[in-house]
């Protein structure tokens, strides 16, 4: 139970990350910069934080970042960034989605390492696109699929791995939220708006928000690829011009069945992202909301509630732990995981290395699989709910 | 909150039972036998409990049935106690699934009221019959779907009726057990046998069971009608004859979606029935296992936790209420109710009158609507998760 | 799990009960009628159920009881029942305590076994000439504390009897609840009129309502006995002429410490009775409002929710479950197991034998224990706070 | 629920701040440094991480502090940076206990504002001599009782100073830990040895070390002036040299009674830090483990769970709330709370200005509030359990 980030900060020095999107009246944008503050590892020097360049300079102020590295586009800062001795490392991409892909294809084209917010991109095309530019540049590139940095999110993929659950036979995936229960978008709200904009969010609306996130969370924890999905998407409310509502069928490789519900108009609900797990030998149960614990039920004997930090921890929980046990750590913290975990992965690239084998985050892969996942669903819905072979 | 039912009892004597099935080894016939106590309505004074004759008669004399009305089988059962001036006014059937149409239509024809477990019976068809069965004779027929006997669950119907919802989007139901996690039935435990036998439980395994029970809890609740279904059924424990685990997508006529997910194999669950249901106006969770409480979760307002004999309880609840708020009634008291409904309607038959309006049981029409349920779920899986029309 | 009761009954017929008190407007009388019927051994024949002659009578024809045996008082009732062939075995004393003690001597010595509601009597001296009183009778007395009848409260105490906890260190009990905030006994509701009543109540508001019950319940699982108490009871509605708080720090023999809190102020508190206790090598926790689950954390290991009829369960409480785990059992079963074990004990003495070691009900010995410790607190208040010595 | 904080670390630039204590091996020292960079108020610059110099330059290294500016000691910190143009402007003290008065001095005197840990000192005296000490130079003093940064307690604050729970009449505290109840300061576990060590703990182990902090968020949210305490301090495990378990009984001015429980020895309990307060009109209930829901309980109607950033929030609330409900915010965040109400005071000392009305701190008169109470339980333990007059 060591905070070890900081050792690495002054061995070698912050990382110097740049920002694209993320100011003023964005919401994901803060949450990263947090993140990437806990555990020391990188320095905000840079951004592109608006598509307005006045309201990106003044968004640029605001956090300190000077002047002169306050872009009024993205293609000027990569540009500008990459001939820069001091120039940034790494870039956040924190806009709405369909602007993931040209802004990634930019930084990478300028050598510059990238965390992007999922999902990946708008289309299964531009995704592979993406793959295939990670792979020739060999830049690090990771999707900030943000809860698979809980330590009891760790722990339960350790415990899948060590064979504790005996052969999976159901994963059950939910993500309920309630904001978009009324008409929200029509009011101004920012978020509302963009999120239920196909241009500007894609093809799926709650599929590809949160169901995303359900849907790698449950990959992620089981290490199961699906073999066929068959989804009912629908929008419940009245003029809405995308999903608020997701149910799909789950066929997994290998015999495993399953559900996944997502929702934002399940009234009552704030983030409900819950995960269930029974195989032949045991069962584990963990929910966002109370991310600190997670339930793990072996058969025939007493249920038992592991918790962060607590009696039980595998080392994969315990090296993403910051504090004891009974101090919860949160949304926030979870999310710094993935930061943290990026910075070894390129502080080893600096190297020349590739970083050790428990750096964990989600790739450029489980972002195209996650726009696969939307792409079918949307196709299966499309087709009055038919069964979708997943490629 | 007042126990109403030791008064009727008193007015007009106790109702005459007899029992079918529920001998030496049940489950069910002894929580039938509590429930009928419970508020005091009848009196078990005849018996058929067990196919074998010799067992039969040592159960009777276990439950201090007179040797007479110990009988070895129920046909020579209905005939007999039809012939006596103190007969059996009513008859509970607690028998393996493949008996209750038999035993139902000897008892029925016998003129004597019948309460039978779920489901109905093992094909739809037989249930049809008995539908036609019991509106000939006009005899009371009670299924025991228990769970829509708990107060909490009349709540949840009352505020859903109010309109405290708006109007009803999505419905989720889940029954989840794990008793069946490994191969219970080659064990010699009983209650394993016959429910993993086609012949004995009919077509469908869990979903016949326990998803039936959820079913019929949300048509309770909601007060809608199924349009549509999708269902996969899975067996995972090898060898095992029947589905120990389903999963449906909903389309309920009116536009409102929903998934329902039965499973005997869910490691760390025990009897985890619950409900979760969300209109445009707010939302309602309950759950079995704490069924004292409900969750009200009205948009944009605090969420509520409602208790039954609290703050907040509607007089449908009250009705059924006997002890106060923070003392637990659990499901005995559930299945009682089930039992003090039947009592209200037979004693209102008695009297040649309807029952009151308030009073609510599960009918014959709720058990053919679970047959129908049943056989559109297998009919899915079978054609590999097809959309199957209710009729 | 299994349901024994019933074979009793039929062996040797049900037991006689007679009811003084519990006639109309009454709560607690309901309660023991339900609890005595649930396991199918007593028959209610006779009653003195109210203390005005026509109210008696009244209630006594509303529950079946035959009119020659419905008595206007309970002198009257003693009397002619002790003179019948077929007059009652047991008495339940359910009315206001002050009436406790005459009632439970006029039985007792007429030769009838007595069940009687809690706090014992209203002071020390009757509490001690009752004990006098049954040792020299040699009948059964069984004071309902309720409480100790649930199954994970049999659990705990075998528990610790095991020595799975060690060394006990700390005690505390809660009982909190909040139906008194306001000065509800000036209402008109009787419940509040007579608890709120030195004269009926005793020298004890909400001390000996239901602190002795928090406080038998620690006693009860523990095995310990108390050394000292220092109390401070509280009125805080005004005009009120009882305590409705009482908070007590408790120092145990052998060294455990302890807290003892009850209240009827509480609000949102319903019927909290919480009990846990901490030793050297594990600790326990249960509540009363979810009864059928109980806390089991040994050190350094991931803590254990145990639940009734689950993995794990001792001997001792599955001799007091009825139903399997995840059917939940609430007040009225725990209720009842106290009348199942009072007609253990009282076929045992029909046969002239002692009852089998596992039996257990609180007796009068733990009531007169229960008059003490109000008395002791109650006197510490009176003196500002300070050390009593139990004796 | 914006973070509003990045916008004055640029206006004015980060504060400059160093730390005493808080070296290689340290707990606490990390939590402080991740909850001031969490809002982007401080730049850690300078640091007597450690009483041994080497290990203070070495820990130094590790975060990045200039070589000029890893002290060996603190005295020559206060010193060296008291002469410098870019000497800091905040000093962090996360010493073991004792040393809290002696390093607080000399920055104080040095002109720089301190950010203490609880608690202030070891003995009344000197607390009383810090006091003056800060109203002296008028350097901001905050004491991190931290628990009081979470939303959901300033909210509980705000809806008692809203009289939303009317008079008050019950403040029960308690904070639960378990991690001492074997002898682990024999292990070599080094927080373990200094918290039981007199000579570096002051008089108190678990009362000084948690005590307080269940103390301080009692006044805190409540508003409330303790009138008297009587306690019964006790040590559980043999040969431990401090209190690992006080129990005591709270009379408030006003009339408001009370208890508080923390032990170090209530084997499962992690960090069970909780507050239920009850008034005439309704109750309110926090645990710090789950930090982000508050139970509010009118009386009379349904028991309310208000979240942090949910519907029902204060502002008191919403203005230290950083991301949405829903999203779990933990004890960093909590903690960096006090960190960002410290920066606000910091910032308008910097503009000879007082802070907002609304920015609320742990000030070193609560500090001595603090040690006044652990001085009163101490004493009222020694007298074998009698009732002190606070002063």
């Amino acid at each position: 139970m060591t905070i070890e980030a900081g050792k690495e900060a002054s061995d070698h020095g912050r990382i110097r990350l740049g920002m694209v999107g993320g100011g003023q009246g964005a919401f994901i944008g803060a949450v990263h910069r947090i993140a990437a503050r806990i555990d020391d590892q990188f320095e905000l020097v840079a951004g592109a934080l608006a598509s307005d360049p006045a309201r990106a300079k003044a968004s640029a102020k605001e956090l300190g970042i000077a002047d002169d590295r306050a872009y009024g586009s993205f293609e000027e800062m990569a540009k500008a960034e990459a001939a820069r001795a001091d120039g940034i490392e790494a870039v956040s991409i924190v806009t709405p989605n369909h602007m993931h892909s040209p802004v990634a294809k930019a930084f990478l084209n300028a050598g510059i390492h990238v965390i992007c917010d999922k999902p990946l991109t708008t289309t299964v095309a531009e995704a592979e696109e993406l793959v295939t530019l990670v792979r020739g540049t060999g830049k690090i590139f990771v999707v900030t699929h943000n809860y698979t940095g809980y330590p009891m999110v760790r722990q339960a993929r350790a415990m899948v791995a060590n064979g504790d659950l005996g052969d999976i036979r159901l994963v059950q995936a939910e993500y309920l939220q309630d904001w978009l229960t009324e008409r929200l978008e029509v009011s101004g709200q920012k978020q509302a708006a963009w999120r239920t904009d196909p241009a500007r969010s894609g093809l799926g609306g709650c599929i590809g928000d949160i169901g995303t996130h359900a849907y790698h969370l449950a990959c992620f924890v089981t290490g199961l690829e699906l073999d066929k999905l068959l989804a009912q998407l629908s929008t419940f409310v009245e003029g809405r011009r995308l999903d608020d509502d997701v149910q799909i069928l789950l066929k997994w490789k290998g015999g495993a069945k399953g559900m996944l519900w997502a929702s934002q108009v399940a009234v009552g609900n704030e983030n409900g992202l819950t995960l269930r797990i029974y195989g032949s030998k045991a069962g584990l149960e963990w929910a966002q909301e109370n991310p600190n614990q997670l339930w793990f039920t072996p058969y025939g004997r007493p249920k038992q509630l592991l918790t962060r930090g607590g009696a039980g921890a595998f080392s994969e929980a315990g090296r993403v732990t910051r504090i004891p046990s009974g101090h919860p750590e949160g949304y926030l913290e979870g999310f710094a995981t993935i930061y943290a975990e990026a910075a070894r992965a390129i502080r080893a690239a600096r190297a020349g290395e590739k970083p050790d084998r428990e750096v964990i985050f989600p790739t450029v892969e489980d972002g195209l699989s996650g726009m696969k996942f939307i792409d079918a669903a949307v196709k299966s819905s499309e087709r009055g709910g038919a069964w979708i072979q997943m490629t």
